[in-house]
């Protein structure tokens, strides 16, 4: 199958190395003889129904590979999450276009998009390949070792996260961090590959794998500040109580702040002020800061890994060539292979649409507040090359004069 | 003067290069023939008062050059502002450990100290050299062209805006990102040098050397979204109505949220929540995010200026150069030679102590919401090498068949 005509979009929350995805696709794409067009998409599913599309056989390979290195969705992205009528209109419009093949980078949404597209294609008997690439920071799609977008976030916290404990070693107290991720702690357990010394923070990781109980975190607070004098604690924007509300919604009902009651959990400081203020408010101590890591953590131009950068790619690349010499539509899919290396394969998208991965057990802490070797194990070869290291003075105490 | 011991110590909020200068003093001295012992206190003044002081003559070149390259104060740093009675005591622990010369890297408070110390050890006919050497990431020391800290911070929050900027050009809404800086607005202003095409963000300034009224903050997102589509935003922690109020305290009051009534403005992200409430409420725009770049500004581990780290360096090694060569106290001052270089000179103590610089008015455009090319002449060069740089995709649109 030799297509005329290809098309790509890119879904959902951008992230670092979303344009690498996007060039492996026009510029393997455009190698090809019998493609004569490549289009994109302007905000994902909204700009196909639109008919937003630009022609991107236009575009210099120079540029696209400095777009490939910025960050963010060059073609614009959308939140919609389609459904089948929504589907039915992105059909109509890939048919009119004579679209042959059709790329959606994005999450677990994009791929259920693109599973319910390739189903309309074969009800209506219209010859098209339907290929879905994946991105996330959360890390949360099944069937991946791990998803593009995730390392070059994840390096970006567990460096936030080395340098806010020297921070916090400089003017001691108690440092909140508060990191992406709803329903997946994979990205708040991050923050332990920026610790060093045995001493050095986060002292302690709350992923919404488990459950948050404000009680037990207080005494867990309290615990660490006793022995350290300080305490820097990473903590997941989803916890929740054992009913499944977000923690931001109990502590904003105990705390009477009516603003924070809703459950927007992004884009606000709220959960980390919450938190803070429970800390100085119950166990009394003084110097409690917050931070929210926000749109930073995806977005933050200058933190990449680049074995993300490479696999985000690739997976772009390969999914042009599972299109041109494979059978079936699906979802491209990360295996690792060896100690490090990455391989690729083409998933059914029934085994990928709408499925979320949380955390597997083996990677967290009996205690429920740290991650183990394997998870940094597993994690490490993800962040690339180049990793800042942190030094500290080593202790040669002077004897006192005044106050022997 | 080849004085036998002498101290060094770090105050106030760490910074990116703080080190540097560090490591510049204590091996600078070491080259020193006379000098037998560098000491340093454990944060800062309060461990000079403490007699919490270790050898730094036992800790290894390299180590040192590797703590050089850390953020955060090695040393430890405090927030304590010495008193007349306070520097009574630093001055009798120097005396008790026969110190000849005195170094304390910090900001305008610790400047201050110096200069009180200093008087103390004349009026008691004490032989002290007391230097003080430059550090802030505010940049708000006067007699300096610039400080060490500033251009590191500085670049991380360019940084930061130049990907915010694509992020909410991926999927646009209003973004609001609140930047350190109480009384001067020169980090909030360095999200300028995060633009490259015209229409990128942050697309408004807000700097504490202007008012902040809240109805033409709101007139400007709205003229800024209507020409967009969308609106980024820079704001100073530090903005005020025209009586001097924190914008905090009188949005918090507005809006009823009784625990943000209080002035805290770092550690928290109730400023970029307020901001943001107030733009849903009153212009009914529904894709509103804040954030609060707050502790990551300063200590993010891997983002800082090959300018600054040289310079920083530098300061540390000339306040030495100065102290064994020269006859007078002083504070370390940068000053700009040619486009771009750096020079250094010793001002007199009452010169710097407890001043504090804002941005001059050449740097802010009449309007009041942006920077001036001198603004952008000016920080430029100090954000050193390797600047991250944002492409695009050039538009060529396909015709439609569908919707003509």
């Amino acid at each position: 199958m030799n297509p005329r005509k290809i098309l790509v979009a890119q879904g959902g929350g951008p992230t670092a190395v979303i344009n690498q995805s996007l060039a492996g696709v026009v510029l393997e794409a455009r190698r090809h003889r019998g493609v004569e067009l490549v289009y994109g998409a302007r905000h994902g599913v909204r700009g196909i129904v639109n008919e937003d599309l630009v022609d991107l056989t236009q575009e210099t390979s120079h540029n696209l590979e400095m777009v490939a290195a910025t960050p963010a969705s060059a073609l614009g992205s959308t939140r919609d999450k389609p459904d089948i009528k929504y589907c039915q209109e992105i059909f109509k419009v890939l048919q009119a276009h004579e679209i042959g093949q059709f790329y959606y980078i994005g999450g677990n949404d994009s791929s259920d998009t693109v599973r319910i597209v390739s189903e309309q294609a074969q009800a209506a008997n219209y010859a098209l390949r339907c290929i879905h690439i994946p991105k996330t920071i959360d890390n949360d799609l099944v069937g991946n070792d791990h998803t593009p977008g995730f390392p070059s976030a994840a390096r970006f916290v567990a460096q936030a996260f080395a340098g806010a404990n020297l921070d916090n070693a400089a003017l001691p107290g108690v440092y909140v961090g508060v990191v992406m991720g709803r329903h997946a702690g994979f990205l708040t357990a991050a923050s332990a590959l920026g610790k060093k010394f045995a001493d050095d923070g986060p002292h302690l990781i709350y992923v919404p794998e488990r459950v948050f109980e404000v009680e037990k975190f207080l005494a867990d607070v309290k615990a660490t500040y006793e022995r350290f004098g300080r305490c820097v604690i990473a903590v997941s924007e989803g916890i929740h109580d054992a009913a499944g509300t977000p923690i931001i919604s109990t502590l904003a009902k105990e705390l009477e702040h009516d603003a924070h009651g809703n459950v927007q959990l992004s884009g606000t400081g709220a959960l980390a002020d919450l938190l803070c203020e429970e800390i100085k408010q119950r166990l009394g101590i003084k110097r409690v800061r917050g931070d929210t890591f926000g749109y930073l953590q995806r977005s933050f131009i200058g933190c990449v890994s680049d074995v993300d950068q490479r696999e985000a790619r690739e997976v772009g690349e390969k999914a042009v060539q599972f299109a041109m010499w494979g059978g079936s539509d699906g979802s491209v899919a990360i295996k690792r292979a060896g100690y490090y290396a990455a391989d690729y394969e083409l998933l059914p998208l029934s085994a990928v649409a709408g499925k979320t991965r949380t955390m597997e057990d083996e990677f967290i802490a009996p205690n429920g507040t740290d991650v183990t070797d394997a998870f940094r194990l597993y994690l490490r070869p993800l962040l690339g090359s180049g990793m800042p290291d942190a030094y500290r003075l080593r202790p040669n105490p002077v004897a006192k004069v005044l106050n022997r």
